[in-house]
């Protein structure tokens, strides 16, 4: 049971849920299945039905939409312990697609082994609920934060909320992390130019606040950054277990 | 059994699940702790804890986020059938506040009430995962769309949602339905000016495509709307149960 109390999900479910050892080994069995998937190629595709469901275990993947004129808008990055494609699962059509940015591992699941986790515990459905509200919640604040942030908020406020998410599972802290994405996916997601992007990041670097270089994010600055991007990370809900 | 089945939020689930008579008890006692809200007052207060969720059974309700320069930007409006702080309940601290537009009704939900349901019936479990999927959904496509369309559009497009949602909990058909929102929440909605919304409305109204006016939306060029805010309904998810 060792690997598993150590695997992203669970860390990242423990922020809302004491596990018990019931649990815990409900969780084993959805990561059962495990398979590799190579950088670069869709896993869920927008617009089709009949997808499965993946928990990352390890790597990361970029969800995005298509627009009609074909441009791709960035809606998230997923980081391990997160559900990729849950909601492909649940509706009838998936609403975007899913890719690897890197080769990732990530083990599948059906909606009927959901079926069958619920039914051993409840309380897993109940954090699995919290995990998709928590997801939503980061959605609304990218919705609002959109219109009101200025480039160089919104750089700083993206690059902290993913050290707070990646510290949730151990890969990061206060002082930084490796982040594989590159500045066109910085471009995407944040709606700037990727020269824009090589701005901002030289502003934040020469103000000694952080610095993106080589697959590295180091914050030099914490309480810097946070008050430039006016960040309250309240949303993430990462403050210990709900449920005792 | 016969009002639990009329229900909005029994309707808005069987577009998923299949409900079988337990879940339809389970669905009524979750309905049991039936209040009356007054308009205007929040429900649920941005910031605070210890909320309870609700389920609305009567009545428009607005979620919305509070600015640091004071300002208010709109999320969504809950309809009947939709629930009201479900993530408040779920995360420490609620990421926004809700506030009923017209005097409403709602049923209060405890976690513990949600535990219980659960461990009864784990495919109602999965029916709420999916009805939160789909508010995620929304929030996506109104992110993705909210760079992308121009104000005529954008406003098309919110009225065609509105209208979808309100036709799968029975309120409102392809030729319209009654609206209690004003001007000022449209203008808060869509991120234009209540002078913006006021002249979008009139063009809209001089092509034939949609007349909204004291509180009744009228359609009068269904197809023509559509092509206007280039709608696709495929994330509202709403051609049948996936799950029988």
């Amino acid at each position: 049971m060792k690997s598993i109390e150590s695997s992203p999900l669970t860390r990242k479910l423990s922020a809302f849920v004491a596990l018990s050892e019931v649990e815990l080994a409900v969780l084993q069995r959805l990561h059962q299945r495990r398979k590799s998937f190579a950088a670069g190629r869709d896993l869920v595709h927008q617009g089709q039905s009949e997808q499965s469901a993946y928990i990352l275990a390890a790597g990361w993947a970029v969800s995005y939409k298509i627009q009609p004129d074909g441009s791709r808008q960035i809606v998230d990055f997923q980081i391990p312990g997160d559900f990729l494609g849950l909601r492909s699962v649940l509706l009838h059509t998936s609403d975007h697609g899913i890719e690897p940015i890197v080769d990732i591992q990530a083990a599948e699941v059906f909606v009927s082994d959901l079926l069958e986790a619920f039914a051993q515990t409840p309380r897993l459905a109940t954090a699995i609920l919290w995990a998709v509200s928590r997801d939503e919640a980061m959605v609304v604040e990218h919705l609002v934060g959109m219109g009101r942030r200025d480039a160089d908020a919104r750089m700083a406020h993206f690059l902290l909320e993913l050290g707070a998410r990646l510290s949730l599972v151990g890969m990061g802290s206060r002082a930084g992390y490796a982040c594989p994405l590159t500045q066109y996916h910085l471009a995407d997601a944040l709606g700037l130019s990727a020269v824009h992007v090589n701005r901002v990041l030289r502003k934040l670097r020469e103000d000694r606040l952080v610095t993106f270089r080589n697959g590295l994010v180091t914050i030099e600055n914490y309480e810097g950054l946070v008050e430039l991007a006016d960040f309250d990370p309240a949303y993430l809900d990462q403050t210990g277990p709900l449920l005792k």
